[in-house]
């Protein structure tokens, strides 16, 4: 690799928009990908791909979303807002084609699964649309938000209601193995990969002359 | 795969410390991998793994993070709190074991620099310390922070002041090739993965029959 170049936050200002939006997208490192789907109070289904998915914590178990600011209408907050409920579908290799379909600004009385071709699909314990297609989901209700105010965007966090995985992809100490899954992972605001596992790492033990006390 | 498995809230509440643990932190998907870089007031370098850099914005560009409860010191927390600087520096699959071990809790007065073996080095424009060995690093100031009342973890937002990343992985377009820069993703708390690019999906242009007015 060559010297590394450096650019100023001035010249991050000055940018041309898209140039901007595909590097700051990209500095972050890789993202999740997962489909939100939420219905609303009049019974419209919703589906959207969504790449800021994080962990919250495990216990209670919480996971968050970033979304963006509410200056246009967003369904999938809406929909949250009104019925509490929404659920998390990890996008899978096979069909990661037919996910990126659902960020396309469509009209108000089409659902993104017709759209897509993705199967909504209910469990008793959520009345939010999983996907069916997804080996990996989530049911959860809205805990808190919180906006961001140098942008007004808005951390979502939902409590985890339900989980849903095929058995074989759990190991046994509760890992999940998400190459098994078929889950990818998404850079910048369009690019999608497929993993392979270098290794897991072991808890870090350290030996007592180095470690901190109390 | 076979018919999947549903676990419900108060399955995971009761289960066993570390497989909900190691569950809840797999199921929302694949992570960013990233060492965050301090230096506290008397001068005293910390680096720390964290898995949970998150895109908030373009314009102005930034970033966030979540960090765990502070029920107990956390270094990186009380550096950028005392200094309002940090660096942001993506893990390398060449080196991502020496990454993992700042995850251990070290003497206070040992660097994990010293004890990974990774090189602290300084920009002019950022007076917290980069990873020399890092493709791709932010050097960022504390612009706000949230806490999550559910379970303490703080959504800390910086504001990009500096990029640093070599020019060749950059395409034309803005976007970043995090594979070429050689960068890992992380799923669980201690897996790590490197990446197959499957492709960039274009902007989704919705016919005008199906496209949302106004």
């Amino acid at each position: 690799m060559s010297t590394p170049i450096t650019i100023s936050r001035s010249e991050i200002l000055e940018m041309e928009k898209v140039t901007r939006l595909q590097l700051i997208n990209s500095i972050s490192g890789f993202k999740s990908a997962n489909l939100l789907g939420t219905v609303s109070k009049d019974g419209q289904e919703n589906l959207a791909i969504f790449n800021s998915v994080v962990h919250i914590g495990s216990n209670p178990p919480l996971v968050g979303c970033i979304l963006r600011p509410l200056t246009v209408p967003r369904h999938t907050y809406e929909n949250i807002r009104d019925t509490g409920w929404f659920t998390i579908n990890h996008v899978h290799k096979d069909w990661y084609k037919l996910a990126h379909q659902t960020s396309g600004n469509y009209r108000e009385d089409l659902s993104e699964f017709e759209i897509s071709g993705l199967s909504p699909q209910y469990s008793e314990g959520c009345p939010a649309p999983y996907v069916a297609e997804s080996s990996i989901k989530l049911g959860l209700t809205l805990e808190e938000q919180h906006e961001v105010k140098a942008n007004g965007t808005i951390l979502l966090v939902g409590a985890i209601q339900e989980l849903r995985f095929p058995q074989e992809v759990q190991e046994k100490d509760g890992f999940l193995d998400l190459e098994k899954a078929g889950t990818v992972t998404i850079s910048g605001i369009d690019a999608y990969h497929r993993t392979t596992r270098l290794g897991r790492e072991s808890y870090v033990r350290v030996p007592d002359d180095k470690a901190r006390r109390g």
